[in-house]
């Protein structure tokens, strides 16, 4: 099956945010084993779309749809695709309810223009919104398929995710079984890791490997195609022990899970309390932590501790140790977290000290970071000299601190 | 003038990359007052690529190409266009000197294959590539244009604002002047702004007027042209009158700004300090406002206050307050704001309590959060109730408390 996405809103075509929709898509479609061989945009006015719709319809089986199913007039997605499949939007009581019950509940008043976003397709299978009022859409003629999908990322992404894969998963006439698997890896470059599996890559048929730098880490894909499930499942396995046996020291996890997530679930099964003292680092680590849901019960509280009166007077930061080593210093590391943990009453104390710029501290080049851990009744202090800007220092120290979290309780 | 961007790499159907070479030149377009109606992104394949510069003829006079101009097998873009507007490759000497150059002063061993990216079709214009070794390119026929340009943007972006943007710019027959002001909205859905000014809406002409939901706010992205700068600028004012007398209520900047930078900017005149207690938002008000360079030295600390014990005992929430109206409520609230400035010592103090979910808290539905403001030795505390999912119900709470701190320093 060949797919093409087309995203439909003036805003990209000024520029003014990127199509980051197409490429998730992409990456679901690739999953599904669907060929994606175009990618459109196209801005509010229905003549355009319509005919971006004909030449879609003339190289791909499934069209895709982002953005344009709003309450405003310049929304006109599903409108365009009703009068160009000569059909009719009905109105959906459930979505409708949905929309009235979302202005209920956040105390404000409904306008007229939002009863709109509760209209559809005349016999699509409507997709529900969880997280905002458009409803998707999955509409099929003989030989087409249509999905109609809201914009705003945040929408659109849990929607495909779940209600927009399966339906076209269930149309796909792809016989062989698509497996994938993604390794996740912290502490190595892109490009360090490609040259230590270097061999691995250059002879690889099926799986395949796709190596990609993400935020601050490294990924590989592995995707395996056989007629029989198992068999696929074998090939990722005998792949994965492969690249283990020379990179295996910077794995830390499979799929969608993020170091943040695999050290909450390792403290849950520990039964660990944390807490954290951050001084470059603002509040980001204990941002990240509690973003996860449940992971909020792991953490008592902490401190953002910018300056050295707050180091001391709040955290009891020794004012020799100020005096003499500096507020950049191993010492002040293991104090700031073995004091964060004593006065939240936590099992395990965490640290972050250095400088994230634009100025050096004490001396110290931008980039010097102190790490504490305090654990056990013992504190140690790890050292990095990180490069980059302010915000990748700053987001990297974050990181560093889960992933010797993560190693310490492993 | 009307343009198309077409993005030539298989990485980008794949879903490894986000297209933001279009979403650059689109911004660079618009500010030439050239017309981008679409965006194409096709494979490494030259059967499709044809096929797409066909369509793209047929809608636009300047095609501008990106990616595929490298010097492996699959970059095949000149080679596609050379062949379909019937005209050779010839060899550049001076893009050839300056890769055999780039060789020498890396030290690395130069491969005959990298000799095919001092190709160029032949009498075009030929762009230099200041940040890598493959040229781009300016070709025009009778009544076409087309620029191709490499795919890695710290190679493109270079080259075009240097190269790319005059050779349009002097064909450009649009002698206007086009001048744009971006103006932000906090605490008002894109519906009910665009319902407000309806009327202005449907009439606009020039300047036009641009609605956009962006992250938990709105824009609207004004744009006068004239022949006559000055002119264009008392468009603008004019028409930013019109809007503010009807929603100025909520507008809180002009372009590139964002709340917390605002807030931050607003404190420094004021010379205020400013401490945060956080319960629901873990740290995020705080990690997004030291996030600005030199916002630092606003915070002397805060505090994450997740438990009822971390609330009583570190930040002296009266237990009665906790027993008799609950964590989530207005007197925990302005508790939690006076005594974290008191702490650590501050001006200000700001907290955040209520619920993210997944659960209720104490009988309160998820989406109720209380925000306490202390300031000038009196505290009082906003109630929210917030839509959406844990993380927006953070966000939003964490972009509320920076606007009501804004609005409280007006």
């Amino acid at each position: 099956m060949n797919a093409e996405i087309i995203a439909v809103g003036s805003e990209l075509l000024l520029g003014q945010i990127n199509n980051t929709n197409a490429k998730f898509l992409s990456q679901q479609l690739a999953d599904l084993g669907v060929n994606v061989f175009y990618h459109t945009v196209v801005g509010d006015n229905a003549g355009r779309l319509e005919s971006a719709i004909k030449i879609a319809e003339n190289r791909a089986e499934l069209i895709i749809f982002t953005g344009g199913l709003g309450p405003t007039k310049d929304d006109l997605t599903k409108e365009t695709i009703a009068k160009h499949l000569q059909t009719n939007l009905v109105m959906d009581d459930t979505a409708l309810a949905s929309i009235e019950e979302y202005f209920k509940r956040t105390n404000r008043p409904m306008t007229e223009n939002n009863r709109k976003q509760a209209l559809v397709l005349s016999g699509a299978k409507v997709l529900p919104n969880d997280y905002g009022m458009a409803p998707g859409m999955f509409y099929q003629t003989e030989n087409k398929q249509y999905m109609l999908l809201p914009g705003p990322p945040k929408e659109m992404e849990p929607m495909f995710l779940k209600y927009g894969f399966s339906a076209i998963k269930s149309q796909s006439v792809e016989e062989a079984v698509i497996s994938s698997r993604v390794l996740r890896f912290f502490g190595i470059g892109e490009a360090m890791l490609e040259a230590e599996i270097e061999d691995i890559l250059d002879n690889q048929t099926n799986p395949t490997i796709a190596p990609l730098a993400g935020d601050h880490e490294v990924t590989l894909r592995l995707t395996a195609k056989h007629h029989n499930l198992d068999a696929a499942l074998t090939l990722l396995e005998e792949k994965e022990k492969e690249i283990m046996a020379v990179v295996g020291d910077y794995f830390y996890g499979y799929d969608d899970t993020s170091l943040f997530k695999e050290l909450s679930k390792r403290m849950q099964e520990k039964k660990l309390t944390l807490s954290a003292a951050e001084s470059l680092t603002g509040g980001m680590f204990q941002e990240t932590f509690t973003s996860i849901p449940g992971a909020g019960g792991l953490i008592n509280g902490g401190v953002v501790c910018y300056t050295n009166e707050v180091k001391a007077k709040v955290l009891n930061v020794k004012l020799e140790t100020i005096k003499n080593e500096g507020v950049v210093s191993a010492t002040c590391a293991k104090e700031l977290a073995e004091n964060v943990a004593k006065l939240m009453e936590s099992d395990i104390g965490v640290s972050f000290t250095g400088v994230a710029g634009p100025d050096e501290l004490e001396g110290n080049p931008v980039g010097t970071v102190y790490i504490g851990i305090y654990h056990d009744g013992e504190a140690r202090a790890e050292k990095l000299n990180l490069g980059g800007s302010r915000t990748s220092i700053r987001k990297r120290s974050s990181l560093y601190g889960a992933y010797f979290l993560l190693k310490s309780l492993a």
